[in-house]
């Protein structure tokens, strides 16, 4: 089958690698129907020394079940499934708290011999626990807003949901990325009735507005931060969600949370330590997220998509075929396109 | 009267200095019966620049109403009381959040003109918030736990509730300092069935498992936190108290946390940034904690100690006259001392 692979910086390229097979009683074959490119596949994409081997990548997609360990029940073939961006048993102990990308069987696509997602198909290990199947056609509308359950809406919904998002809580969102778009939506969906979103993309914030942020904030650095200030008589928001995950982006964070409020962050860090002054511990700010257990929300997040009444799947604004998925890295990077379906 | 002057490292005096009298409405008067020596105070024993005029410290203190402002309703003259270690009007939004330590209203003791804990008596702003009343006699055999609700014990408390803390967690506290010893007693009265207590100080551990510490372990580094991770099947711990304040013990606190748990501090943080690798985000683990609102929980844990159910005051293991009190700070700073009741 043909699969996208990663070279180096800035090389994508679609090549040959062998059909997935089935290997354990507890696999199942999905051909891929639509997969997509994350901002976390940026990273890679700006800085991966150069590989002849390479490596395949992706780790978002949905797609028809192809066949299926002896093992693996509740599923048949046929059935058009999502898969959350980390494959789990969902039976573990921490998988029973809802940390399933702790999984005491689980582990990443696209490394230690996974298929990833930007692929024709892919083998999906402990696909009972992994999967979830999604009631509509593969010709559906929905199908954005459905693969946006592997990891993006997910992904903005831990960070609020782990901020405590609630109606008494006012919001920040730090970053108009389609993660921190996904954030608005998510504490919209919790109940926040100020939602700040701190992005200097129009297109964007405009669709963050339309996402349900009451305010937003174009300016950078400590001119945005007085900003918020502004809007809170001083004392910054209950809850802020920081959807970046570079070192301006905590910093201001801290900067715009109110005393004994939360800073969840979901961007993957690009920092070795968090800037937390004394004014953090004085202030008892409680900083928390990390990478966003999404199958734990699946279930839930499912039916206000099927029923219409959100639609997470507006951050895809691009769609291109597997053979030019290099050209959809190079408009993400390039902040042309803010999210990419890719088609095999 | 006489109060306790810090000129500078190692330069602890009694001296002379103006009586206290009601300046606002809402002010009283206390004459301490006994206050005490925080580990915190000994940050500015070891480090303060040589000062001429010196400052006011202590912030820890019980003693007798001599006179309220008439905005002070709920006492009387002659009442016993103990004040938190923050004053706070305790009716602000924070206040009513449990949040006193960001009162409106509030500051600290021993700054901007305000008395400080260890001297004959000290002028109580917002009195009204800021008090509460202990229904026993001066000579109470009680008073050096009751005395603890003014700092350590509810710090300790804080650090474990703000964890999370409860009979279904497990439970590192490193340091075994005051702080952490009372962090080992207020687990445990949050049902914590299995506490690991990180010290090396053999008197001070023991009084830990007094407290309820079921493991002490006395290696430090690498090989202690080897040590937690045996005892817990590689795993860590659900809640990790830090009750420390430097580096390497917010270090070892990542390092023997469970995924998916939280580190607390309430030691004073020595250090600009905290070390968070890319581990703490994939394992989801949540930093908070802070500077603890006291005043929130003294009314919880008053009826524990009058009834005898707990006894936070054996912290305490030494106690000087106010004429003595630099020999309090040399003992406490040496370690020959645990924690230090000062009487004037």
């Amino acid at each position: 089958m043909r699969a996208t692979i990663i070279h180096g910086a800035g090389d994508i390229r679609v090549e040959n690698v062998p059909d997935p097979q089935l290997r354990e009683p507890t696999d199942a074959l999905v051909r891929v129907v639509q997969a997509c490119i994350c901002g976390s596949d940026l990273w890679p994409y700006r800085s991966m020394p150069r590989s002849e081997a390479g490596e395949r990548i992706g780790h978002e997609f949905l797609g028809i079940v192809e066949d299926l360990g002896p093992e693996v029940s509740g599923f048949r073939k046929g059935d058009l499934v999502v898969a959350p961006f980390v494959w789990a048993d969902n039976t573990c102990d921490f998988c029973s708290e809802g940390l399933q990308t702790s999984c005491r069987h689980g582990g990443l696509w696209a490394s230690d011999g996974i298929d990833g997602g930007q692929g024709e198909a892919v083998r999906v290990p402990q696909a009972q626990g992994t999967l979830v199947r999604l009631p509509v056609a593969e010709d559906s509308a929905l199908l954005p807003s459905l693969l946006s359950l592997s990891d993006v809406f997910p992904t903005g919904y831990h960070c609020a949901h782990t901020a405590g998002v609630n109606p008494r809580t006012t919001v920040t969102v730090i970053g108009d990325g389609a993660v921190g778009l996904s954030a608005v939506l998510a504490a919209k969906r919790l109940g926040a009735e100020r939602i700040i979103l701190m992005g200097h993309h129009k297109g964007r914030t405009d669709l963050g507005v339309e996402f349900g942020a009451t305010d937003v904030i174009a300016e950078r650095g400590e001119e945005g931060v007085e900003k918020v200030r502004d809007l809170t008589g001083g004392d910054g928001t209950h809850a802020v969600l920081e959807c970046v995950g570079l070192l301006p982006a905590i910093e201001a964070a801290f900067a715009v949370v109110r005393d004994g409020g939360v800073v969840s962050r979901v961007g993957a860090p690009q920092y070795p330590a968090v800037p937390m002054d004394f004014s953090v511990f004085m202030g008892n700010v409680t900083l928390t997220g990390g990478v966003a257990p999404a199958r734990a929300y699946i279930e839930e997040l499912l039916p206000d998509i099927l029923e219409g009444r959100i639609e997470p799947g507006k951050v895809f604004d691009r769609s291109v075929d597997l053979d030019d998925v290099a050209d959809g890295y190079r408009a993400m990077a390039a902040r042309e396109a803010l999210k990419v379906i890719v088609r095999p």
